[in-house]
C-alpha cells in the first residue's frame, strides 16, 4: 500500500490562571501593551491543547504511535504541569516574569518538551493552544 | 393568539481565575474537601453564563424583552464584574473568603443581581454557569 | 418498571434570511427598536431548532415515538418551510409584516404547527430556536 | 441567604456499540420498525450523558454535593458499564434482547442506578443521554 | 531560543444574507447550477471567519502581533462589512452580480483586504470561512 | 484577479461500531497493544470525516467544485459504506482482520477511494477522521 504516512491529533484540556505582566515594566505600560490581560490578580482559561504527530502507519497495528504512550507524554508535559495551576506562579519556567504566558509562549514551551520524548519514527508536526473558541496559537515543526 | 409566553436565553462568556479555599481551614483540610481546586496559586476557566428570562411576546415587536437592555444588564452584572478578574481577590463579595467561588455560589450571586434589574413583566427563570463542557451549576426561580 | 415517561429531543438546522421591520413604522423607529436587525436588505442565520416531546416508553420497542415519523413532521413543518428561505418574503405567515420574525415568534409558530401533528400519546414539551450560540428562544407547553 | 437550592450538571462520555433488534421479531419487522438502527452487525456512538442533581448549597463549602463522590458514582454506573462496550452483548440488563438499547431505555437505566447512590439531601433531577448532536433522550424525576 | 515563529488564529462571526445567482443567467440555469442557494429571496448564515497570521514571537511581550490591532483590522474588514448585511445588496464588490457570494469568493475577498493592512513582519497565512459546521472555504498564502 | 486557488472542506458524520483486534494474536496480546479498543464485543463512535479539496475558483460560479457532485462522492464512499455499520464485519476491506479499523487506516481508506473520483482540476488535499473531540487522524496528499 503506497500512502503510509498519516497524522494523529490528540487533544487535552487544562484549567489554569495567568496574567500578562512584565515585572520590569510599570503598571501603566503593562496595561497599555497587554490590556485587560494585565489585570494584576490573574484571570484564567480552560485551555485546549492539540498535539499533532506524523509517522508511518504500522501495517500490523494500523497505528502511527502507541496511543497510551502518547497520552502519558501529554499527561506528564501538559496536564500535570498546567492543570489547576497558576502559570505565572506554579510553572517554574514562566515564574518571576521569565516568560509572559501568552498562547504563543505556552505552545512553544509544550512543543519543546513533547518533541524530544516522542518515540523514534514519530515526528511532532504542530502544537495548537486555544484559550477559548476565538483565539489560538500554533507552533509548527520547521 | 393564545400561546403568548416565551423564554429567551442569552449567553455571555468570561475568563476568570479562582480557587476554592476557606481561610479558616488548614491547607490539609482545604485540599481534602476541594481537591485540586484548592491549589493555592489559583487556576482559571472560560466560564459560560446563560441567563433565561420569560415574558409575554409583544404583539408589535415579537419580543419578550428589549435585547439591548438585557445585554446592558448582563454586561454590568456579569462581564464587567468577572471578566479577566480573579474572583477571590477582585470581586468584593467573594473576597477574604466570604464566599467560596463555586459554580453554585457564582450562579446564585448572578441570579440575585440580575433579577431585580429586569424590566416589569420579565421574569428571571434560570441562571446556568458552566466552568467547562463537563460541569455546570444552575439556579432557578422558586 | 416504574418510571416509564421519557423525553426525546431532536435537532434540525436551517439557513434563512430575515429582518426585523414593521412596515407601519418609520425607518428611524425600526432602527431604534430593532437595531442592526432592522437593516433593510436582510441578513441571515444558521438556525438550530430543537423539538422536545414526551411520552411513555413502549415496552416492546424502547421508544416513545417513531423517530422516522417525527422526522417527517419536522421536515414538513420546519426544514421545508424555512431552509434556504427569506422568512419575511417566502413564509406566508410572516410576509407583509404580519409577524416580525424574531426567535420568539418563529418558535411559537413552529410549536403551533408541530403540536397538532404528533401521534396520540406524544406530547410536545418545548421548542427551542437558536439564532446562534449566544441567543435562543423557547416556547413551552402550558 | 434565601435562595439556597441549586442544581449541578455533570457530563461524562462513553463510546459504545449497539443495535436495535428484538430477537423475537423477523429481520423484516426489525428493519421496518428500527430502520438502519437494526443493522445486524451493530453500529456505535460517542454517547454524552449529563446527570443533573439538586440540593441545598452548603454555606461552608459553597457546594451542593462532593464532586469527587459524584464522579465516582458516575464512573461506576455509567463509564465503567458502557465505555468501549457493546451494549447488546456486554451489559447484562440489555443482553439477550431484554431491553432494546434506545436512548430512552439507557437514560432510564442510568437514572435508576444513579438515584439510590446519591448522598442524603441530594436529589436526582434528570438524566440526558445524547447519541449525537441531533438526538437525545431525557428521564426526569417525577 | 531557537523556535521563534508561531501562528495566531483569531475567529470572528457575522450573520449575513446571500443568494447564489448570476443576473445574466435564466432562473432555470441558476437553479440547476446553484440548487436551493439560488432561491431568489435570499437566505442566510451565521458565518465564522478564522484568520491565521504568522510571525516571530517577540521576546519581550511573548506575542507575534498586537491583538488589539489585529482585532481592529478584522472589525473593519470583516465584521463591519458583513455583519447584519445582505452580501448581494450591501457589499459593493458583490453587488449587481459582480461576484457570486460563495465561501470561496468571500474568503478570497477577506484575504485580499486583510493582508495589506497587517503590520510589518506579520504574514497572513490563511483565511477560513465557514457557512455552518459542515462547509468551509479556505484561501491560503501562496 | 490573482489569487484563484482555494480549498473547500466538507464534513460528513457516521455512526459505526469497531474493535481493534488482530485474529492472529492472542487475547492477551490484543489487549496489551490496543487496550480497551480490543474489547471483543465492539464499541462505537460518532465519526466525523472532513474532506478538503483544492482547485481554481471558477470566475463564473465562484466555486472550485460542484458541491452536489462532491456530496454524492462523499455519500457513496463514506456515508453509505460506514454509517450504521460494523466496520470489522460489514466493510469488506476491513473484514476478517485484513485491516485494523484505526483512524489512520480509515482515513487512508477514504483518501484512496475519494481521490480517483474527483473531477479534473480538483485535488484532494486531506482527509481528517475524528473519533471524538479528542482524537483524529489525518492523511494528506503527498
Amino acid at each position: 500500500m503506497l500512502r503510509s504516512l498519516a497524522q494523529l491529533s490528540r487533544r487535552v484540556e487544562f484549567a489554569a490562571a495567568h496574567r500578562y505582566r512584565r515585572p520590569d515594566w510599570s503598571d501603566e505600560r503593562n496595561r497599555a501593551v497587554f490590556g485587560p490581560c494585565a489585570n494584576p490578580n490573574f484571570h484564567g482559561h480552560d485551555y485546549t491543547c492539540t498535539v499533532t504527530v506524523r509517522g508511518a502507519i504500522d501495517d500490523t497495528t494500523g497505528m502511527i504511535v502507541d496511543l497510551g504512550a502518547l497520552d502519558r507524554i501529554l499527561d506528564d508535559e501538559i496536564t500535570s504541569r498546567f492543570d489547576h495551576r497558576n502559570i505565572n506562579l506554579d510553572v517554574p519556567e514562566f515564574a518571576d516574569g521569565r516568560l509572559v504566558p501568552t498562547g504563543e509562549n505556552i505552545a512553544r514551551f509544550i512543543f519543546e518538551r513533547v518533541e524530544p520524548r516522542l518515540p523514534a519514527g514519530v515526528e511532532l508536526v504542530r502544537v495548537d493552544l486555544a484559550e477559548d473558541d476565538t483565539l489560538s496559537a500554533t507552533v509548527e515543526a520547521r
